[in-house]
């Protein structure tokens, strides 16, 4: 029986999962209820209330899209795929396909530091991850393209996704102390990602 | 590491979104609650009073269409994909899976002046994306077919990209005269994007 | 500009959305409150009451699946899209992913005859929208593909295009004598299309 | 009339449906309402209330993923698609589209051996499906690639696919002993073809 799989529908079947959590993201934002249809102002005022959960919406939406991005590149260093980097990628979709939850959680309990600490782990795991099926890319070379340098790979282990779970930890503590520092570094990771990688 | 990203997969991760939005639209649309389950007069007036919310689904369903088709206007004169055009990518992607969220506060306070602006506002960001990344595209003509005229790939920005957050923002301003006005404006922009490009 | 539009990416587009329309007809089936939570004939009850629903939910699976089988076919005759082809298929989709409002409507009062015109009627423009777009690709056949017989598509205009919003009307009549009676036309459209292909 | 479907699409449609699904299946899980909203112990024993949704959904995620494997590797040893092939497959999707609704009915009543036994049948039908699919496909065998080897073709029929739905009904059938074993029994399914795929 054929060992490898599909290069095309792996990455179909994970565009199509990170395209919908990106996408269910928003559901989570709900029409305000006013009592005066048509007062400005009282709309007005609903709708900066919802401020706190689109923020929230933003920090996950990039998020997301920096998971994709790290997936394109780990997935276009891959010339076959077997079964452990599929689950490895499964396990990585799991991760992925849980964060409207933690997300969905924080918004509607932004001071609770138990929302911060599952937003955190949930990312961590996620994070974690990469990280294992990098190691396992790593032990498995045949599974990379031949040009690639081993060496700035396995560096690309070390900070990248080494760096990602412990950002995401580091978060979590700094949220005993206060709430705002927790929700400072979950927005920092996403911006450091996409301007590390518009510098490079 | 490679530095450009694969087209095929940009665009299916876009696709996805695209497709995503435009159906999840109809979602806002509940079934009416009746109280005499059989009474096919009832029935008929409880959809006939959802006629706005259609108007407004369909207004949005047409205004994503037309994102998609500039979207692949703007994509088919890609030669490469950068990191900046990444990103610019995915603010209009956040701008445009933000969508269903305005159309639903329009749909529920149709004539509240503050939902108006909120639409509008949104729109213009989504269509301000599209105008930064063609900006960006000029300043990095590498990442072009080398067969394109610029001219006229310039001349695409001044009228249609520039147009399209006037447009929007129009309308806001016609919406303090009357809601209706910005309504017809609203679904003027989808449907003189369909004519003026079925007939170029 | 480039007139054509991106077969690969249009399908794309469209598969997606056929994709999301049939899975998301099952979250209508909402689970069934009960008191006793672990009673077994109470919450066996409760599903079959359900029943209804799930016939309705697997007609309109099926329907969608043969709506993305007509799709299929008649796009694998299209040598290119142009604008027009793109805009009556913008307009198939907009009827296709209407179909799971019709849809909720008939399993919430299947006994209620506008909910029976409803559907139909959807059902019928859904169906209109496949004729428009195979009377359009007549008129302009270089954009079909050389080989194609002409005659036989010609005919296959007549029989299944025609024939489709036809049996969805005449199921609309049927129902004014008795609502199963359009159920039984509802449902034997999508079996006669699935076994009429079977066979040919 | 071209007989056959292209491939591309067909799995195009499927890995959509695919992926809705298992990132539906976290829509299950909703966000607890608390009364204290800065208290983190009553979040956290809200949140330790869902560890059994929790644990459904991560078996249903692995389950539609052994789904996906399976259907990427029969779909693998196809040369041409015709239309029993496209059937078969979308009676295995709907059942498979299927599957959110007994995972949250399961959820919802874990101690109900009502919704064991939906649980177990909607998987064995979906099991079925595959046996189904890949019997008519021993039954056309121009269907499959030439240098396919049809006896371990047919024993994979053997194994995998009639095993499948028998290991459902088995589970079903402890669960009249004791729900628990009925829970092991669908973990173990997955966990089994994991695992057997991993050291193949």
């Amino acid at each position: 029986m054929n060992q490898h799989f599909s290069k095309n529908r792996v990455e179909a079947f994970s565009d199509g999962i990170f395209a919908i959590i990106i996408t269910l993201l928003v559901l989570e934002i709900k029409v305000p209820h006013i009592h005066e249809y048509n007062s400005t102002s009282e709309l007005t005022k609903a709708l900066i209330s919802l401020l706190p959960k689109l923020i929230g919406w933003m920090i996950s939406f990039f998020t997301v899209a920096v998971i994709w991005v790290n997936h394109h590149r780990i997935f276009g260093q891959f010339k076959h795929l077997d079964n452990g980097i599929f689950w490895w990628n499964a396990l990585l979709l799991m991760w992925t396909s849980f964060i409207p939850f933690p997300t969905a959680v924080l918004g509607d309990y932004p001071n609770n530091l138990t929302s911060i600490i599952l937003y955190g782990l949930v990312m961590s795991f996620m994070a974690l991850s990469f990280t294992l099926m990098h190691k396992y890319a790593l032990r498995n070379k045949n599974l990379l393209y031949d040009e690639i340098d081993l060496i700035s790979f396995r560096k690309g282990t070390t900070y990248s996704f080494i760096f990602g779970p412990l950002m995401y930890l580091s978060g979590v503590f700094l949220g005993f102390i206060h709430p705002y520092l927790a929700f400072a570094v979950f927005l920092a990771i996403p911006v450091y990602f996409i301007f590390s990688e518009n510098t490079k």
